[in-house]
């Protein structure tokens, strides 16, 4: 393998000394960029997009030709893996990710399985076809669901604001949810091996919904799963380590415990306070975010102003990268991720991270 | 005054010794009570039920009547202070509170001004009515939104999942956001005192949406605020200090920083480690929570099973007042608000906090 030409990012997530603060953006191939939704337009549909190596791997580079980006993410979807366990995954413009077929009763919990991974065969065909096409460049970060997101959607067979049926599971019966997320994280382990295996050097895990759980059911049916799934992840092919990144949205009230399930980084949401986070868990694990997306759809001042603040407020210390608290949003003006992307480099190269 | 035969929620509150844990529930007066919904039908709308003291009397009273609550709570809603701002508040089935008028740019911000308290009577007529219902049996509880919560309203015109031009208006004019909330600050401390003169024997400030702000964000909207509100505070006509409670949905990360606000006690939603609450911060403030209000929508087992884990966790010092993370849910089962109110009493008994 040979080395990386900007390999600030595996650095930062080492907590190793860089130049100045790496940075990447959670949806970065997405929507807000026209030619993401020309190739969209010419897959058909998202899942075509998702299940066709040579176009996830045109849409995966996108970002990178317009902003001098840290890294390079795997464009896939979190449920390409129970829709492998023959689920039925489908979208309906508008109201977002579907299951044909729901996982919510004893029967059809016993009956699940983690799936063959040749038949996600696609994904790392997409991984290994994006890593030839980025040659030296930056690092690709590979990625999944976690077990219990995944589980939710299982569950509600699609979206919710609350995912109350999966909540009222996780306390009548504890023994489905954990038979399910038990398989879905067996499964995880698989997918992201398969993922190092094919070329991807570092991985994350977006756990979107563990934030809605009690924090007694947080512990058992977000992180301890979480916590199998690091255990199990092989090194890459050539005997590197993997960096992992762990990301909850709104569980900032149990970072302490996050920080203890094995991963080298926390993604964190706005919400917390990523200044207290460098005190706390700063020795222990990177930090990874929090721009609030919505700033990205102020004005270039406030973009530039507030990009600044996370900034100074993450600190230059060492294994600190720059990204937003959630995904960038559809309408997020391209000049806006520009000045975004050059206040990081701009500003923590004033004081590195040495 | 003469004092109450049940002062045992008050007494939680000065996180002073008890001979058991002292409960009461978010919106214990509500759609779960059939005898609320026929004074409801009654009444012809929500609004009318909110402005009519004798009304709302009967309804504050109605849960007390089933349970042992330990506590009342008077029956209004937090958007009546901007309705008094001249803001047309109105009810649609099914979508919850609306505007007629927005309090969303420059020009409407800079004309905002508190309202004359006269305008508000029907709530302050409320509190003496209940008061005097109540008798000496148990204490009242007033309440007001926070200044941010209101704001929200304010500027959405009505509910939103992610009252996203709020926060972006946090990021872009927080000139206006803060001439905005500090308008609501003098509204609410006026509209708290006279809750107090009328004989509420305590008061809780609801902060619903501050946990959708970022970290920065949250401490300069809604915690300042609040902080100048508490500060405000007079104490009851007989010379007694008022005991203030403070819940802001959704910011576990944040207790800290709210600990320190002025605010007798802190409600917390069910995603907190009340266990890890206690030991950080019981010493400064009273607990009030935590219990997932859809636990109510599982079974009776399951109810007394995790009330009993929410008993356990927040431990039997002083200081702690059992809740719900949240409103009680339309549809929970009068049974299971029994047992949960049982289970509290009787499972604190065995190990008082004394």
């Amino acid at each position: 393998m040979p080395a990386l030409e900007n390999d600030v990012f595996l650095r930062a997530l080492r907590r190793e000394p860089t130049p100045y603060t790496p940075v990447w953006l959670m949806r970065q191939a997405g929507r807000y960029l026209p030619e993401y939704n020309a190739t969209r337009a010419r897959a058909g549909s998202f899942l075509a997009l998702a299940k066709t190596p040579s176009l996830a791997t045109e849409v995966t580079l996108q970002p990178l030709a317009r902003f001098p980006l840290d890294a390079a993410i795997l464009f896939s979807d979190i449920l390409t893996v129970p829709d492998a366990m023959g689920l039925g995954l489908y979208f309906v413009d508008g109201e977002g990710p579907k299951f044909e077929r729901t996982t919510a009763t004893a029967e059809s919990i016993a009956a699940l399985a983690a799936p063959d991974m040749a038949s996600l065969r696609y994904v790392f065909d997409a991984v290994g076809e994006i890593k030839r096409a980025l040659g030296r460049s930056v690092p690709l970060i590979g990625f999944a669901g976690s077990p219990f997101t995944l589980a939710c959607y299982m569950i509600e067979g699609g979206g919710s604001p609350d995912f109350a049926s999966v909540r009222r599971m996780s306390y009548a019966r504890p023994d489905l949810l954990r038979r399910l997320v038990d398989v879905n994280a067996v499964a995880v382990a698989a997918y992201l091996n398969e993922q190092i295996t094919a070329g991807a050097d570092a991985v994350m895990i977006f756990d979107t919904w563990g934030g809605l759980l009690s924090h007694a059911a947080y512990r058992q049916f977000s992180l301890r799963p979480m916590r199998e799934i690091l255990a199990a992840l092989k090194p890459a092919p050539d005997g590197r380590a993997i960096p992992t990144i762990l990301f909850t949205k709104g569980a900032g009230a149990s970072l302490d415990e996050a920080a203890d399930v094995g991963a080298s980084a926390l993604g964190l949401d706005w919400t917390v306070d990523i200044a207290k986070a460098r005190r706390e868990l700063g020795r222990r694990v990177a930090l990874q975010g929090n721009l609030d997306p919505l700033v990205l759809l102020t004005d270039l001042d406030t973009v530039v102003r507030e990009t600044e603040a996370v900034i100074q407020a993450a600190g230059p210390a060492p294994g600190y990268i720059f990204n937003l608290g959630h995904g960038i949003l559809p309408g997020t003006p391209l000049a806006h991720v520009a000045a975004l992307v050059e206040t990081v480099h701009r500003e923590s190269r004033v004081n590195p991270a040495q």
